[in-house]
């Protein structure tokens, strides 16, 4: 275990708790493209659940001396950027951004809270836990590919271009802050180790795909 | 105390479980005019409360053994006229918003408790209950006119349209639901009786509209 310093965390715990808003924000936005009450109650119930991640991660940041605010500030442009490049069109497209977004970005989080000391690592791991919306998401968006099996090249599209630029803007966000690249080369180990995490990334995002019935 | 019928009161559970998801959405969706990050992740908060409280009205529904979807369904039209009506164009209009037109649809649904059963009162009053959010608001407002004096007026014709929308849609909803309009009256005892609940919501509306310094 490599020494984690004090500025890596922060810099993690506020990419995080941004995360969780911007996650908030856009759960609570696709939930109005709904067809029904039902699902449209079922996203702004997620979006509470990222809510309480968000709060939980901010807290933890106060608790080490540091502002939430200033901590998460400078990963605005490059999330926001993010979902502004992938707004979703269609309940279809909210719902596979739910189950492929969230999903990266989740195993993407996890792989870097596993340099981390023994209680952030736990915070990160509990804000990323897996729940029900992930079967939600995956189980509509399976029953609507099932009855028009033409959604799924469109679908499988879309997919594409939310891992195109959740690639683009993670790149950014690293290249722009030593102390985050600096965890994630050490906590690898070397270059390969990188190339390694990013082939489990890789891996866990084709199992999706598969999952929902889409085409890599 | 009159004889409450199992229907007033799933009507009553209703709106209120819609009213609530409807604040989620609009407290989320304002969030976004949030000048900071503080304030938007101050408004999405309040929004996380409010689908708490949705969620336990709704499950009050099926204890009863309604479908809360269908007890949410016939108040949709009304209560996304009255969202699409008045949908705040700044970071100010929101927090009146907040402040002035949850504090009325409060008044206005605790009146209705006090007619209910023990169990569903204590319900409705705890998914009514003042939060630290009406504050937030207040502050905010007041503050902002502080600094400008010329929002003043702009704010309070904004607050007027926010109560003739709000009383338009809430008489929609009564005249197109009888076992609720017989609950009113009959709790009210007359129309007399109407007439002074009316009064005391208009009284505190007043009130509130002097905490923010604006005109009635």
């Amino acid at each position: 275990m490599t020494t984690v310093s004090r500025q890596a965390v922060v810099e993690l715990l506020g990419v995080l708790a941004y995360g969780e808003l911007t996650a908030f924000d856009r759960l609570a936005e696709d939930a109005r493209l709904a067809p029904t009450l039902r699902g449209r109650a079922a996203l702004a119930r997620m979006a509470v659940v990222e809510m309480e991640h968000h709060v939980r991660l901010t807290e933890r940041l106060e608790a080490m001396g540091a502002d939430p605010y200033a901590a998460m500030e400078p990963f605005v442009a490059a999330l926001d950027a993010f979902h502004d490049g992938t707004r979703a069109k269609s309940w279809l497209e909210g719902l596979v951004k739910v189950y492929v977004g969230d999903g990266l970005a989740r195993d993407f989080y996890r792989e870097i809270a596993a340099f981390l000391p023994g209680p952030d690592r736990a915070l990160v791991e509990e804000s990323l836990s897996e729940t029900e919306h992930s079967d939600f998401a995956l189980r509509e968006v399976r029953a609507a590919i099932a009855a028009d099996p033409s959604l799924s090249g469109r679908l499988a599209l879309w997919a594409r271009r939310l891992v195109g630029e959740a690639l683009t803007q993670s790149q950014a966000v690293i290249a722009e802050h030593d102390e985050l690249a600096a965890l994630i080369l050490e906590g690898s180990g070397d270059l390969a180790g990188v190339g390694a995490l990013l082939d489990r990334i890789t891996g866990a995002h084709t199992e999706r795909m598969h999952a929902l019935g889409l085409n890599t």
